[in-house]
């Protein structure tokens, strides 16, 4: 079954084709704002799901305080798109980042994130190229095991270090945590905002992470900011974790299906390279609307293989079919450009302007 | 340890950088052009792996008959940059495809693949735009269950309905055998060649492919032609399959370890947006050649978090090392450029001119 806006991507545009439908994207962006309004917390949405400036800015438009970037060039092309105002959560190192840093913070407010002293070490460098401190947010470890001091005593110790340092600023703390790991990041905050109180340092950023936390959103008590990202397209894995319904899917991959190789087999022309072999912990590679029954069970480069043993409906080989990935934020890093629908017209492309921008 | 060439990189370029050895890259070309050669078979490199028409270029100088290209985005970039002599092997569909692929058959001589009916049905569009037929070489599933008909009949019926289509000329038959089936894919393929001998065609083309598969290159009795992708650049998949010494892997990443996070733990700046979720079937996601005994455990995607309990040599947060990844393919996909070096010195970047050209 190929919807009529289906063939019409085939025809005017190509499979396979990312596309954004504009409605679910703008109520998604007011339904997550009105969430932080409601709890109290600013949103600094993660805009390393869309890299696009064009979406960050109808997400300032719609209440964001600013925006999270993952990496220097994604905030280099933000701010040559206008944005202001942007955490980059990541520690940058090395003369290359430093002097860009520099460069980026004459041009707009960028504040930074460290969770160890060689990356305070370097900041310097940057600090003297932009004229003046670096804002700094400390990263905690609360329970993810990945970026962040794993001790209060550990971010205390940071937040010393910057005491000694005038080109660096401490700005508070940036934590990530588990879904249901909040009271231990309560606890972990609270020791290190103790820590620091001690030392005469006052946190202006308290910043919790994630789309599947904005179930737990405002339950830190302190936080002043949250950065979700994957909200404004939503997927397979934020379904699976309760915060988006299949109707706030905001995104999907348009593939036409190119074999059946066998009765129970089928091939989709979208394959790792471009729905990615990131599973998100799922079982099979996104859902396929009209066949839900179907499985994505695996890929080539070019090719979804799918297992169609429990599907009542098969589809026919010309079918094009829509796909909600299990991971979009990697999808949309594989394409120079999304399509964006409204409903059922086609408005335009869109480009992933900071896309591939990975230093 | 940095190397004194991954600290210019850093310096110059940033991290990560995907970086490839223009020497090794010239060997690499060099040696399997000559083994094609000593087998008596032609050899059409796939340019998925590198998607560079001047890398294409060098495999052609260096003696191969044409190229191959999995999608027609890709072989419009190739043709493009002066490349002729394509195979596409891929199943192509729909009215937007076909007007490109007879657009694109007034510029070069371009073959593409069909494994089943509704594929051969939409060729006369492509036809009717090009002025003459559609050569299509059989995609045959000797085994590996991915695309291709099933049977040596289904191949004599697709050849049959050739017969019956002025608008298609039957080139010959693709296979892609397993490592190990290659008798199985010679019953096959003479079950083949006798059935549409007896319909009166007579198949140019008998393409095998695969870079593992080089092993088994000239194995098929009658193949005419073969289709490795990888070697160019080689992987930890190749080194795994035998076909590739880590001296052969011309494509490293270059990545700065960011953080230590834990004594036992690291975090590198390349995550599933650099490296990609690919593992290959291999255990870890890369060899990082400065500490082989570290595992690349697992990923965000801007962070790669490393395993180092069993390493001996532990890297330091600023250290620049460099990753040998599971499947260079996907890597090369994800950046819009790669940087050049020869030895210790650095050359420029080139292009990844057909990255993104998914349609």
């Amino acid at each position: 079954m190929t919807t009529a806006l289906a063939a019409r991507i085939a025809r005017e545009y190509g499979t396979p084709a990312v596309v954004i439908d504009m409605d679910r994207v703008e109520r998604n962006i007011a339904r997550i704002q009105a969430a932080c309004d409601a709890a109290g917390v600013a949103n600094r949405p993660h805009i390393k799901t869309h890299k696009s400036p064009y979406l960050a800015g109808l997400q300032r438009a719609a209440g964001a305080k600013g925006i999270t970037c993952q990496k220097l060039g994604e905030a280099e092309v933000m701010v040559d798109g206008g944005l202001d105002d942007i955490l980059i959560s990541y520690n940058l190192l090395g003369e290359q980042k430093m002097q860009r840093l520099g460069a980026l913070m004459r041009r707009a407010s960028i504040t930074v994130t460290a969770d160890n002293p060689a990356v305070l070490a370097d900041l310097p460098m940057a600090s003297a190229a932009a004229g003046r401190p670096v804002p700094v947010v400390i990263e905690c470890d609360t329970g993810r095991k990945r970026a962040g001091v794993e001790t209060p005593a550990e971010a205390i110790a940071l937040a010393r270090q910057m005491t000694t340092m005038p080109e660096v600023r401490f700005a508070g703390f940036m934590l990530y945590p588990t879904e249901t790991g909040w009271p231990e990041a309560q606890r972990f905050f609270d020791d290190a905002l103790a820590g620091v109180r001690a030392l005469g340092l006052e946190p202006s950023i308290i910043s919790t992470g994630g789309s599947p936390n904005l179930k737990n959103l405002g339950q830190l008590r302190g936080a002043t900011e949250h950065r979700p990202g994957t909200y404004i397209y939503n997927d397979r894995m934020q379904v699976a974790a309760g915060v988006a319904t299949w109707d706030d899917c905001a995104l999907t991959v348009y593939s036409t299906v190119v074999s059946r190789a066998a009765p129970e087999r089928g091939i989709l022309d979208a394959g790792s390279k471009t729905l990615t072999s990131d599973t998100g912990g799922l079982d099979g590679h996104g859902l396929i609307l009209e066949h839900p029954e179907a499985k994505i069970a695996r890929f080539a480069e070019e090719h979804g293989f799918l297992d169609l043993s429990r599907s009542n409906t098969r589809p026919q080989v010309g079918d094009v079919v829509r796909i909600v990935p299990n991971h979009v934020c990697v999808v949309v890093n594989m394409v120079d450009e999304v399509l964006m629908v409204r409903g059922d017209d086609i408005i335009g492309t869109l480009p992933v302007a900071a896309r591939g921008r990975l230093r």
